[in-house]
This record gives structure tokens, sequence and C-alpha cells, in this order.
């Protein structure tokens, strides 16, 4: 047979387990974090019908779209995001309960160009809330995403937060009434931070008024407390979408406050959000030690999404954790360690006949918790230390005659060198008391 | 716009929290016992070159592959298991050790025909040893396969294990000595379960003759231990393929011995397993109590699938979780309790001003790492409550204008019906103490 060349499609990665144990940890983490907040597990297939994707993302996004004909001739697509599956999902249970706090942690695909942490395969991590307009479940969402990245060590960044209809009143109150240019226009503003005022302003030109250029970025730049920034608009513009979107981000700012999260949000103007399924509050989030990375955490209020499934309004709001470039970001803080294997504790194979003690042994550690491999032949020693220090294994154990006899266990400790013969039942003892980490049975020697 | 009706495609599912979080409990239990045996988590990614995986599977399984052509024109399948992905990754990173233990959690796609559990999406728990032909490693993998099984609480399986050679030594031994026909023939064998002695027979005899069909019957049917029964293949056939698959599992037997999982194991010489890359040793394994759903645990050795990628011989071991059998089987034994929401404590909203004590509540509640939520809403009390039972949650507090002045809350325990009021330094006291159970609180009334 000839020989197949071993390799991956652009943009798509494998994670070895020194990436894998780090990203294991912190989807755990996060998935923790949703449950404390009372965000139930949901899952969706990775395909859907075509049908049900298109249209929901905007043109660049139907570009992205993997779309193909499966074996049976149906047009489908693997999932874009997990907010367009969810909405499927409440508008097709009727036994689904009128609020439902739901998350997913999947991954989705985009046929993006392929960049420095874009990828065409990455894993979204998404709670959100359905059935009601209130502002507190904007707040609950910005909440268990601020309180994820906080148990993720992450302490200094900002949630900026703006709401569609406060941005379309303005754009309104400066003379744009078109609908479809303002989602034009919020397009184009979504993308300041990436490419600055000045190319803003440029693409903004030919789009509306120059004067009303300026009067928006005049509130973009505004400094101030969320409520001092409001205030402003309120007397700058008196229309029912600024009127709407006033009083619901005072409501939401209100919220944040009793939540704690003063110091972690923010009111910015100019905050637009790509996606077209947006109706209410939008989120992004900024890491003060990593702006460079984008947005960490993104989310909005979606309020007539789920209408296109079941033809009456569902208000929604959700949070999405961007965990590829989080991961990305964290790993550049130096916040997650790497290990290239889980294991704590290799059992070394001295010779076969000792085979038996040596599987009971590591037994005995598993049972303590330990997580322990056996390595699988009799080679020399050495090689099986070489393959301990390879793998970064803590704690090495040898099975030999000696031990055997004397009902106890060699064990070294690889960082330090100290090594040890301990008796089973100490060991027992020791471990049970200390919980299963080797490092007490070396913290107690002199 | 028009409705779009919401559906998913035929063989797919949605999880829905009422199944998806036991799933996810069984997942993160499978995957932690992995861990605790030494295998570290690898990802790969859903979608390889076509040329990757076609070959791989036999002829039946080329035709259930996903293959499409991507944005790029690139020819390209979803994966179709986790094997194959597993050996080429070794065969592309030279960074990773000689002994190689993995574990890999995630879905696969199949275009098979939809049945009752068998989806076109479903997830694959993967364990493998790669880089040792020792029997060590099989025994390894039959380990941590078993040590899973018992973790979920399941006591009542038997694994059998049989080897390809052992097969293959002994078809060629009544005459069949084409390695085509042997594997059409072990692909026959591989049906027994499935079909019966008798359908066996009919299909088998146009391939072999009729007192060949005879002897592999009486060996398949003879009782005894596995020591007994390799010894009489071993005076049946002596050719090189038998005594090099009875030295194999003579030794694997005795490890298993040494893990004491004699009671869980068993010889099977008509085992065979359906897909081509099998090469040594073979296992599948039967609940008990439910053995018409088939084999929930399998997998077997390798030893050529990835030099089909590097060139080279590396040996390779490995066992797979059929979760959604386990799942759909432990759930029909009553092993899987079933909740819609994770969430153990509702706080209810009582009226808009005292939203930010109800805020702080819930807060502390989840310091003390209760599973906990606000309702979303001042609605009247009534509709809350019965949202609380609608999701069966445990406990449901209302933080009214009473308790705020007294510093305490009222907290309803829904299936005995209590309530109790509580001051908060009790109530942090008490689950400081008792760890995060609300429970406690109402174990200490009289």
């Amino acid at each position: 047979m000839t020989r197949i060349k071993p390799r991956i499609l652009k943009g798509f990665r494998d994670d070895l387990p020194e990436t894998m144990i780090p990203r294991e940890r912190m989807l755990r983490t996060i998935a923790e974090v949703f449950e404390l907040h009372g965000f139930s597990p949901l899952a969706t297939p990775a395909i859907e019908y075509s049908e049900i994707l298109l249209g929901k993302y905007g043109e660049e996004g139907t570009k992205l779209l993997y779309r193909f004909e499966d074996n049976g001739g149906r047009d489908v697509c693997l999932r874009y995001d997990l907010t367009v599956p969810l909405a499927r999902v409440v508008a097709q249970y009727a036994q689904l309960p009128r609020i439902f706090k739901r998350y997913q942690i999947a991954p989705v695909w985009r046929a993006e160009n392929p960049g420095k942490g874009r990828f065409r395969e990455f894993v979204q991590c998404d709670a959100d809330i359905v059935g009601t307009a209130e502002a507190i479940a904007d707040a609950a969402c910005i909440e268990v995403g601020a309180a994820a990245l906080k148990k993720l060590g992450v302490e200094r960044f900002v949630i900026r937060i703006n709401h569609r209809a406060l941005l379309g009143g303005i754009l309104k109150e400066v003379g744009v009434g078109d609908p479809d240019r303002m989602v034009e226009i919020m397009r184009v503003i979504d993308k300041l931070e990436k490419i600055g005022e000045g190319k803003v302003r440029e693409l903004l030109a030919p789009l509306m008024p120059a004067s009303g250029i300026d009067r928006i970025f005049e509130l973009f730049t505004r400094q101030g407390t969320p409520q001092e920034i409001l205030e402003e608009v309120g007397r700058f513009s008196g229309n029912r979408e600024t009127r709407e979107g006033v009083a619901t981000l005072e409501a939401l700012f209100s919220h944040l406050t009793a939540m704690e999260l003063c110091e972690v949000t923010t009111l910015d103007l100019s905050i637009a959000r790509g996606l077209d399924y947006y109706s209410g509050a939008v989120f992004e989030t900024t890491l003060l030690d990593r702006p460079d990375f984008g947005s960490v955490m993104s989310g909005g209020r979606y309020d007539d999404l789920i209408g296109i499934f079941c033809g009456r309004k569902i208000p929604a709001v959700g949070i999405s954790i961007g965990v590829d470039r989080l991961f990305a970001a964290l790993s550049d803080l130096g916040l997650l360690p790497r290990r290239p294997s889980v294991t704590e504790l290799l059992v070394t194979c001295f010779d076969a006949d000792r085979l038996p003690t040596t599987i009971e042994y590591a037994a005995l550690f598993r049972r303590l918790g330990v997580r322990t491999e056996i390595y699988p032949g009799a080679e020399k020693l050495a090689k099986q230390f070489k393959y301990a220090n390879k793998q970064r294994i803590p704690y090495v154990a040898v099975v030999g005659p000696e031990e055997v006899a004397e009902n106890s266990i060699r064990i070294k400790e690889m960082e330090s060198g100290q090594e040890r013969s301990i008796a089973l039942e100490t060991l027992k003892q020791t471990l049970k008391e200390a919980g299963p980490t080797l490092a007490a049975l070396f913290a107690e020697t002199t």
C-alpha cells in the first residue's frame, strides 16, 4: 500500500495533550460556572438543514457556511454558531419551560480566511436566557460571563455595552432614516476598533452627512459614567428608539451595579456587533492586558430571531465566550500551565514476573485517587525514567524484588530527585489524610 | 418574512437538558476514569482530507462517509471514528512520546440507516495506547473500560475477547487459505449474535467446506475457562497464527487476572469485529441485563494502521465506549436519573424595588456553591413557583420585605412542602459545614 501523507486542512487544528489538557480544564470551568448560575446543558446536531441557517448571519456570514449535499441529496450546512440552532430548538419543542436558560459548548465551522488566532473550526461557549425581555436577563448573562472569566483567573477586562435601538435612534436623529442604510452604517461602526476612527469616517462619508459623522463621534468619545452618558444621549435625541435604549440600559446598569460589576462594565456607544439578528443590548469584552486579541466574550439580545421559526415573538438574550481567543490570550499571559500528560505517577515495569504485583500497586494508587499509569513493558529502567521525564510525570514508582518482599514501594520525586521507600500501610494512611497528592509523602520527610 | 419550519435531519438528535444533564455527567465520569488511568486528552478536527479516511473502514464503511467538496474545492469527509485520526496524528507529530496514551471524546458521523438507538451523529469515547505490542497494553485498555463501566454503576457486563490471528489460524486449519476469503468469513462470523447460528452457517456454506463449519462451531460453543479453551485450540491447530494468538491471549488473560477482571472477561472465539484495521486481540462488551443493546464497549489491536501514514510499523491498541447505546441501556435500567434543570435554588423576584437585594442573595448562594438562578421578572409568585415545579427545582427562596428587614431568607423545600425562615448568618454557617446542599437546612429542623 502506498503511504498516505499525514496532514490536516488549512484553518483546522489538532490539540495535542499539551494544549488539550489546559483547554479541557478551561471548558470544564466554564461549564461549572454556567451551571452554578442555573444554566442547563443543551446539545444540537453539527449538521442542520440549510434553510435553518441561511439568511441569519448577513451576506458575509452566508458565504462562510460549510454547505453541501448529504448522501440523501439534502441541502445541509455545518452549524455556524449556537444561537440559531437554539432558536430552532425553542420553536420546535413545546415541552420547554417558558423561561429557558441553557448553555452549549460545542464547535462551529466557518470557512474564513485562516489567520493568527482565527480558525475554521472553533469552540463556542454560549449561555442564553429565552422567554423574557426584562433587562435582568441581559444582566444575568453578563454576570455569568464575567464570573467565568474571573474563575479562569482573568481580572483585568472590560465588558463594553450598547443598545442597537440607541444607536439607531442616534442615527435617525442625525438624518439616517433608511433601515438598510442603518445596518450598513452599523457594520462600518462595528469595525471601529479594528480599523480606527479615520478609516471609519472615510467609509461613513458616502453613507451619511458629515455633520452627523461628527456628532456621533462626539458621543462615542464622551467620557463619564454610563448614567452620565445616557443622560446626555437623552438630551441629544428624544425619539422612540433612543428613549427605549436609554431606559433599558439604565435598568441594565443598575442591575450590574447590584451584581458588583460596575468596575468591569462600561457603556460604549460605538459597539454595533456584526450579526444581523441582534435587536437590543449588545456586548463585547476586551482583555485590558491583551486588547489586540479582540473581543473574548460577546453577545446581545435577539428578540426577533425565534419568531422566524415559530411565528410569534419570543425574546432572548445571550453571551458567547470565544474560548480559542481566550485560550490564546491566557497562554500568552502565562495563566495556563502546560503539561504533556495528566499522569501523576508512573509505576515502572521491573520485570515480567513482577507484573501482577505492579498491576496491584497501580490499582491501589488509583483507588487512592492518584492518576497512575504502568509503563507497558519490562524495558531498561533508565528508558522508563526517560519517558517519565519527557512526559513531565512528577513521580515514578519502582516495584522491585526488595520492595515486594517488604510490602513497600520506592517513589522518586522527579523535580527534587528525592527518593523514599514507603510501607504500603503508611502510604495508604498518608494519602487518605492528605488527599490524592503524592507531594504529601515528601513533605513529611525531614 | 415567511416562517421557516423548525426541524432536524433524520438520524440526528437534539439533547434537551432532560437528557443532556445525565449525558454530560456520564461523559465527565468517563473522562475522569480515563485520566485516572493516565490517558491524556487529544482533539482532532471534525473534517479530514478524504484520502486520510478512505479505505480504512471496509466497503460498507466507505459508503457511510459524509464526503463533500469544501468551499475551496477540497475533497473532504466528516470523521467516521476516532482511531484513524489518531493514527494520522501519531504519524504527523514527531514530538509525541514513544508510548502515547490518549483519550478522545467526540462526535463522529456515519450516514447509516437510522434505527432504534442508531444515529448518524453519535459520540465515541476512545482510550488507546500507541507504541507497544505488549499484551499489558491490551489489558490496560480493557481495564480502563471496565473501570469506566463500574464507575457508571454498571456491574453486570461481560467483555468477550478474541484474537484475529487465532481465528485466522483456525480457519487456515480447516482449509481456508485465501486472505480475502478469510476477511469475508470473519465478517459473516461477526454477525453471529445478530443473526444467529443457522443464518451464519447458511452464509458460510458457499465460502468454506461443511466439515470446517462444523469444526469452528464446535470451538465457538466450547465451555471452559479461557485457559482451558486456549489449550484445546492449541491442540486443534498448531500453525504460526494460532500459536501467536494463543500466546498473546494467555498473557492477556493472566494480566486481566491480576487486574481482578476474571469475572467480567471471557474468551469468545466467534468475536471478529467488522472493521478492517484490527490485527490482533479484539473485544466486545455485552450488558448481561440488556444484551439486546449490542456491544457497548469494543476495540482491539491495530498494529498496521499507523504504518499507512508513516511508512513504519507502530503498534497500537484501544477501546471505544459507545456512549449512546450505553446511555439508552442505563436509562432503561433506571441508572440515570433525569432532571430538566441543573438549578438547585430558584430565588424568586418579589418586586422590582427589591431586585438589588435579590441579586445579592443569589450571589451569596453561589459563593456557597449552590446552583442558583433568579426568576427574571416580578411576576406573580404563584407563576414563579409553577416554573420551579415544572423544572423540578428542589428549593425556592422568597426575598420579601420582611425577610430583607430581618436579614433572613425564606426557603421552601418543594418536595416536602416544608418552609423555613433562616437568618443569613445561620445559612452561611450551615452550608459551610455541610457543603453546598440546601437539604442540610431542612435536616436539622425537628
